[in-house]
């Protein structure tokens, strides 16, 4: 793979901030060295080095009631060093979703011959080894994890930490294009071989998202994106006092994070959840609040924005209003204690313009889980002791 | 990559049709041996192997007036080991659509290092070339090469034959989707590395075509493919006496040969190039008619069709109308020599029935370039010599 190298780096106390990168070539060839005057604004990251960090990577797959077809093709697309986890919020009633996504499962792992995990997001097990780790914060009243894509994502840093893996990286379940998806787990590692630091994340912006209705329009941003971006950017803006457009991926749903770096941070729930992981960032080593973690402050948190080759082509399901997925991102951002007069007016100023809140309201509070680090991974991994070998697609086939 | 193995050849004098292959993995990681079990079913072609067969392969991208960052997304997923040729037959008047094409590939070759080479369909030194190598069949009346995809092809041939490669492969400039393209190459390389006889040819068919209207559905077959495989395959079936469903890729614009066969076999024009190479492939090796080659016919003439996880999203231009693009295909099988009453007759109740023609007309005898094999090829690599040079987008930046 050959990319951009980083041209430039905002600084925010011990967190960086690199410039979005562009990849250039999905296939670079060979291994071979570059020419000097080449290296110096590109990067070419050899397949070898790109499979050393797939195989310490967790690749999780959020899914609730998606097509079983879009959902295989996913999986067909992930590398096949990386081991794969699908946790599936799908129904189970009526029709058994789940059961289905266990047959998909099972047939496409025992062809290929790959690993792959898959556990329901309402598994008592689940539940249970939550609860004795310590981490109940995801847990509804009757004891369950509670409904959510981020309730799900918590868990499977859970399960990531469990197996000792070293990085966790998301793929919606709702992509077209098994390529695409091929394209983020070579982005994931070659983010996670460039940074500077191992406390990284990895955040994907996609070259185009094809808009269709008549004919094809070729979007970037979608106004979601433009606008959390621009609230996000105030807040380092104001913070640094200069004024600054780096964040492009406030929203990127396809990111990746070095496990040290997971348990660190703090998460909400629902369209809030990546939003939230950069203010957390910001507050836990910008430099302006007491650090989070010596250690990763030593090092810094570096977050790497990567612009992918292929577009983001996913189902469009309609029913995501513009308001509803703007309200609780830029809540996250006003509630945050970065959060000072001049973003909080900016923040209340676009949300009263979309209408999502009166002028006199002040956005809901967004509920925001504590980082991992504190729980008890033991007591964790022995709640779901030779539980896993039973979610696994390879060995139960035809149980 | 790993690729179901084939699990049924129709055989049809000295020509092998493989059954539809599934791509299962796109990355099948590390190289290692299958267990045995399962390499009774599935095929792990590795990674070093495919970039054996990629050094050998032309690429070659035909293009016309195809917009340009579709263009080189295309091109940045071609794999880096191959040779890129784009033929383009893009406007030169009013606003030189050709100047910008070299004006993008010249930026994007200078920053990945990459070769590639550009060359006008109505290139003067191209039709010179051509002429004095004894094959004018694809020269106009004015001395240059005709309009047509398939005739940018022809000279594409040419060119793959004086740089010596051993593949050549043709990839469609309006794929939105770089990692598609990617895995076609992949799917190549993989096929002449599979296939039984230096005589191959790969053909790509497509998973799904997403259809978009209301919401998407996601098509397998278009009308003119299935009428025309349905044509194509009764050919084979009457002259065989087994009745066959074997041939699904009568139309495949994506599809690479080996410049052995690709010496060997006639072209038509327009949407009749790709089912006119089929049978042109059939009649000369069928056996039915005295046989093309010798030495092919005794390793005989392969043919594999790989079924790609990518679904295909290109641009709908929606001026092909179905009739068009349905004759001229059905008048190559029409017109073969192997063509007997029963399938004269179902290729006339097809075209009848698509009102494409009348009930008492024949269809039009299809224009047929014959076999490149007995041209001068020292002739025409002279009077190309040094001039691919000034073609090239590494080169001629900056000029």
């Amino acid at each position: 793979m050959r990319i951009e190298g980083p041209r430039y780096t905002e600084r925010f106390g011990a967190v960086r901030i690199d410039e979005v990168q562009k990849v250039l070539e999905l296939d670079s060839g060979r291994a071979g060295e570059l020419s000097p005057y080449e290296s110096v604004a590109v990067q070419k990251i050899e397949e070898d080095v790109i499979k050393d960090f797939e195989e310490k990577m967790l690749i999780v797959i959020p899914t609730k009631d998606e097509k079983l077809k879009l959902l295989e093709g996913v999986i067909s697309g992930i590398p096949h060093e990386c081991q794969i986890l699908v946790v599936s919020n799908s129904q189970r009633k009526r029709v058994d979703r789940f059961k289905m996504e266990e047959g998909t499962l099972n047939q496409y792992c025992h062809f290929t011959q790959r690993q792959a995990y898959l556990i329901h997001q309402k598994d008592p097990v689940l539940a249970k080894a939550l609860s004795e780790s310590g981490y109940k914060y995801i847990l509804d009243k009757d004891g369950l994890v509670r409904d959510g894509k981020a309730e799900g994502m918590i868990a499977a840093i859970f399960i990531a930490m469990m197996m000792k893996k070293d990085y966790i990286g998301f793929i919606d379940a709702d992509n077209f294009s098994p390529g695409a998806v091929w394209e983020y787990v070579k982005c994931y590692a070659s983010g996670f071989y460039m940074a500077g630091s191992p406390y990284a994340m990895i955040r994907i912006i996609w070259r185009y998202k094809p808009k269709i209705g008549e004919g094809v329009y070729f979007r970037k941003w979608g106004r979601v994106s433009e606008v959390t971006n621009r609230c996000m950017n105030s807040l380092v803006s104001v913070r640094t006092g200069f004024e600054t457009d780096i964040i492009k991926t406030s929203n990127a749903g396809e990111h990746a994070m070095s496990l040290k770096l997971a348990e660190l941070i703090s998460y909400a729930s629902r369209f809030a959840v990546e939003p939230q992981e950069l203010v957390s960032i910001f507050e836990g080593f910008g430099g302006v609040l007491p650090m989070a973690c010596k250690s990763a402050a030593k090092y810094g948190v570096e977050i790497l924005q990567i612009e992918t080759r292929n577009p983001h082509i996913h189902e469009d399901r309609g029913t995501e209003h513009l308001r509803d997925m703007l309200l609780p991102g830029l809540a996250t951002i006003y509630h945050s204690k970065l959060c000072e007069k001049e973003t909080k007016e900016k923040v209340m100023s676009e949300l009263v313009q979309q209408g999502a809140i009166g002028p006199d309201e002040e956005p809901p509070k967004p509920q925001i889980c504590p980082p991992p680090k504190n729980i008890d991974i033991q007591k964790f991994t022995k709640a779901m002791e030779g539980y896993m070998e039973t979610r696994s697609a390879l060995r139960s086939r035809g149980k």
